[in-house]
This record gives C-alpha cells, sequence and structure tokens, in this order.
C-alpha cells in the first residue's frame, strides 16, 4: 500500500513552502506552518491567521474570491476603511472580521486525538475531526472572535463615521484576541505534538 | 463492560424530553431531536437552531448566560429590536444573528462519519468530530449564517434609523437560509441515518 498520508504530506509542505516564497502566506502564520513540516506525522494545509475584509455581496450573498473589496491581515486604520467605503462601488459592502481557520492532517485517529486536546487546553472552542479516513485524519478548527456588518448599500453608505470608528476599534481588538488565541494554540502544539 | 453510550443516550434523551414538555426547546429543533430520540446509536444534545440577540457585553465581551438582553428564535420585528435599543441599559449591547449550531453523538467512528456525509450533502460546511473516544464519538455542527455588531454604547445607540432596518432585513433573511439548511440536514439524516 503507498503512503497515502506521506504523500499528501508532501503536497501540503510544499504549497505552503512555496506560499511563504511568494509572500503569499498570512505572516502570523508562517511560524505555525514551519513548525508542522517539521513534523513527521501532520501537516497544514488552506488556513487563515484571521482577518477584517470588506467584502461585496449580492442578494444571494455568494461568496466568490472575487468578492473581497479589501483584505488585511493586520488590524486596520479607520481612515483605510472610510476612504475605501468612499469609492465608486455598486454591490453591497460588508464589513467583516473573521477568526483564524487552521485544517491539521494527522496520520492516525489517535494523533488527530492529540490536535484536540492542544486545542482545549488552548481555549479554543470551536473545532473537530472533518475528515477520518485511514491515512487521512483531517482536523478544523476556528477561533471565536467575529463581526459581520452590511456596511454600504449600492451607492449609499450606511454606518455614521462615529459608528465605523466604534466599529474598527472593535474589530481590532478581536483581531488581536484572535491572533493571541492562535498563538495559544501553536504553543500548545509545540509542547504536545 | 458497562454500556456508556447507552447511559448517555438515555440521560440526553430526557433532558430533551423534558425540555419539549416545559417549553424550552426551541421549535425549530423539536422535530430534528424527536427524530434523533427514535434512533438506537445516535443522540443530540445542548443543540440550538439558530437565533438572533441582543446581547450585554462587557469590555471583554465575556459570554455568560446572563447576558443575553434578548433572544429570538425566530424572524424579529424592526420595531420591537428598536424598542429593546431604547430600553435603559448600561454596558454595550450588541445585535447578533447566530447560525445553528448542533451536537450529535454517535456510538462509532464509522456512525459518526455518516453525520458527515448527511452534513455534506446537506451543503453544511463546518463540522467535525470533537470528542472520539471508545463509546463516545459526538459531532459538532454549525450553520455559515451569522452577523454581528455593536448596537449601543453605554447609553447610547450607535446605529441610525434606516441602518437598523437594513441590518433587521439582512438578519431575517439570514435566519430564513439558516432554518432551510437546518431543514436540509435534518433531511439528509433521515435519508441515512
Amino acid at each position: 500500500m503507498k503512503d497515502m498520508f506521506g504523500m499528501l504530506k508532501k503536497h501540503h509542505k510544499e504549497t505552503f513552502q512555496e506560499a511563504v516564497k511568494e509572500g503569499k502566506a498570512d505572516p502570523q502564520i508562517i511560524s505555525f506552518g514551519d513548525y508542522f513540516v517539521s513534523l513527521r506525522d501532520y501537516f497544514t494545509s488552506s488556513s487563515c491567521s484571521g482577518r477584517i475584509v470588506l467584502m461585496n455581496l449580492n442578494e444571494q450573498e455568494t461568496k466568490k474570491e472575487a468578492a473581497f473589496y479589501r483584505k488585511w491581515h493586520r488590524k486596520v486604520e479607520f481612515e483605510e476603511v472610510l476612504s475605501a467605503l468612499m469609492e465608486n462601488t455598486r454591490e453591497d459592502l460588508w464589513f467583516k472580521q473573521e477568526a483564524f481557520i487552521l485544517h491539521i492532517g494527522a496520520r492516525t485517529l489517535k494523533q488527530a486525538n492529540k490536535v484536540l486536546s492542544a486545542m482545549k487546553k488552548a481555549g479554543v472552542r470551536r473545532g473537530g475531526i472533518m475528515v477520518a479516513k485511514q491515512g487521512k485524519f483531517i482536523v478544523e478548527l476556528t477561533g471565536s472572535n467575529y463581526m459581520s456588518l452590511p456596511v454600504k448599500s449600492g451607492k449609499e453608505i450606511l454606518v455614521s463615521e462615529p459608528h465605523l470608528k466604534f466599529i474598527v476599534e472593535k474589530a481590532n481588538t478581536k483581531l488581536e484576541r484572535n491572533y493571541r488565541l492562535l498563538g495559544e494554540f501553536e504553543k500548545e502544539c509545540r509542547k504536545s505534538l
């Protein structure tokens, strides 16, 4: 039997290292990804460290990659959000602060369970094994800090400037808390995997 | 060896039936819970069908049961949200539309995997096995429709009436979509578990 897990790991390792080289990996996730590259029985795939976005959504609210009007993997300034809102846009714009989402592959169920333990110890409340097959266990985890609201309808900005300021402030606080939680999880993984 | 799973199932069955009798179960989840009561190898525990809430949050944004200022397991009227906002409150108020969250116990990993398959077929994108022990597999699933924003800071209402109207409208649409997805998932479970 082929080493299915080994092939998967090789593939995701290369994808990750490519992304880092091309500057496409979120800065907050590089140390985390590097650590997983060094492990024999785990890998990471398609993960995001958390972000603040302005998103174009039509009536159906279908999300496509093209829907990202702005995307920041860091805290934002009120002015840059406001100036983006004031640009000429057509569809509704939503302001979102999204939590990290991680995908971790493990060779065995026992090892996937170790990820769940690290998750609990770090205080990450949401997550589970989303694929459980011989040679392929994928754990998905997410943080629980988020915000989401419509800020523009057609050409009309819906939020007042003081409200937007308040929202940006809260989103920054939540994003910081999100990165801190991600850091805690990385620490627990380094201890126990 | 004791039938650990059987004891768990009995406990959660009684808790669910008690909640229904006392009118404490979400109406949208009763048919779903009843179905699981009828199965030998599955149970549901602490689930929520999705809701719209006004929540008191302090600076730390710690969520306690007492934090629910209003809680609706249904679509809301603009007027009832506005009048709640106009009441005399102290801490910040957040408006949230939350997706369903379900916990499903399965006797074996194979049966937990069936829940994951039903989930995928129904189009539920977020979920996994959060506990994987001999005789106790718990799958957690959540919908992906949500909104969350601060609407009141101390005594000051942050949203304009037109913005609040727009927000309520979007939240209602999302909540409907959430209930529809929950219905799809129930249908898939009834087909395949």
